[in-house]
């Protein structure tokens, strides 16, 4: 199984091309050109490098929401436009669920926070457990699963700080919140906690593939011209026409 | 502090520029192309992505071996240039130590292994430790350092196995070592263990800068001159011209 993988739902523009167990090559940047001017040129850029022939793929991953709205809607017209033309299927990721997978293995509570503006932050708590019946035979290697104990959701920062606190363990944090709201999660914490570095601090599109993989095992694929991205909440423009701010 | 990172020591060639706690862009690839055709065009790329400019660069951090012998040289050749060039110093990773940063955050074992050839491998056993005296104030963050419980050698996977079963606590294996000796592992392990995954388990030179940070800080540096590759094995050519097989 061979896929290519898109995340441009925050600051990173991040593609990945993943063959089973083997990251064959990722290109991530954050810096400030909008994804429009990054992804597409990212993704011809590594596919000449690996020479890629498109032919070969069999799905097109991507951050499916929440985030930016306009990344998103990069995003999902670039996997559409990849799936529509390949005729092959997308692979909707939850963007909190794919920027969790970034600390696989640990031990901790996962927290991705991205910044939702209007005092909200895009949000999930996650752990890492065994496979059950993974490494029970002798000398057969264990695995590991993402699980969710907070589905991905906007909420306000003192409201995740609670639910954090609620679980009683140590939370790792990450994503683009984290500049934001380090010194308001300082205050309310009462659980230990730290933050994941450089290296593991934003979307990375290999992340995604990973948990692609493990949809596509059970399915939960969609035809290219049925994607839609997971907003969360409604866009500015449909708050002013609702007379909601 | 603003790096570039350079890793050419296995079958990866990754490129990544970081300042502080941002990864400000990271090119990775994993093909059958030699590092010498992939290595500075996928600098050169990313120096366009991101319009970085050379003089804010304040060193070169590179996989500084073990790793292939052709592989280290072409990734010191690399960053000696560069950092004569500007100036700079160059901050020399031991290439075990920047792939168990991968998993950075893990309370379980991390062991790398790169297939060294003549039924060895080039391996290291790691752990996460909190740094003492950090989040012992209320409220603030834990932060985490690498330690070596085997600083990084030569050995055989039954030597190597030997070593992990003596720990007695679990381990996360990676790197290109895994696919060679995953059945031999199974054959000899009596701890739980897992593999890490795709996106996670070969050389990130972002990785490596995590590292690189911490040693400027000790003044861990050397000057572009000064560098060599830390092989820790004698060349086939030195072998053979010792009469050593």
């Amino acid at each position: 199984m061979k896929i290519i993988a898109l995340d441009s739902s925050g600051l990173v523009a991040s593609v990945a091309i993943v063959e089973d167990d083997t990251l064959i090559g990722e290109y991530n940047v954050q810096y400030k050109k909008t994804h429009s001017q990054t992804l597409l040129p990212m993704l011809d850029e590594l596919k000449k490098m690996v020479e890629l022939d498109l032919s070969t793929i069999d799905a097109i991953a991507l951050a499916a929401g929440p985030g930016s709205f306009t990344g998103l809607r990069i995003g999902s017209a670039t996997a559409k436009g990849l799936g529509w033309t390949l005729n092959i299927p997308l692979v909707e990721i939850p963007t909190l669920d794919g920027l969790a997978c970034n600390l696989y293995g640990t031990d901790k509570l996962v927290c991705p926070i991205m910044d939702a503006r209007r005092n909200q932050v895009y949000t999930g708590i996650y752990e890492f457990t065994q496979i059950e019946g993974k490494g029970r035979v002798k000398g057969e290697a264990l695995e590991y699963q993402l699980l969710d104990i907070l589905p991905q959701c906007a909420v306000s920062i003192d409201e995740l700080a609670f639910k954090c606190n609620e679980q009683n363990r140590e939370v790792i944090f990450l994503g683009d919140g984290v500049p934001v709201f380090r010194e308001k999660l300082k205050e309310l914490l009462t659980v230990p906690y730290s933050f994941a570095p450089a290296h593991m601090n934003r979307q990375r599109a290999a992340a995604f593939a990973m948990l692609a993989f493990q949809h596509m095992k059970e399915g939960k694929v969609v035809a290219a011209k049925d994607h839609a991205p997971e907003y969360l909440r409604l866009s500015q423009a449909e708050r002013e026409k609702n007379g909601v701010n």
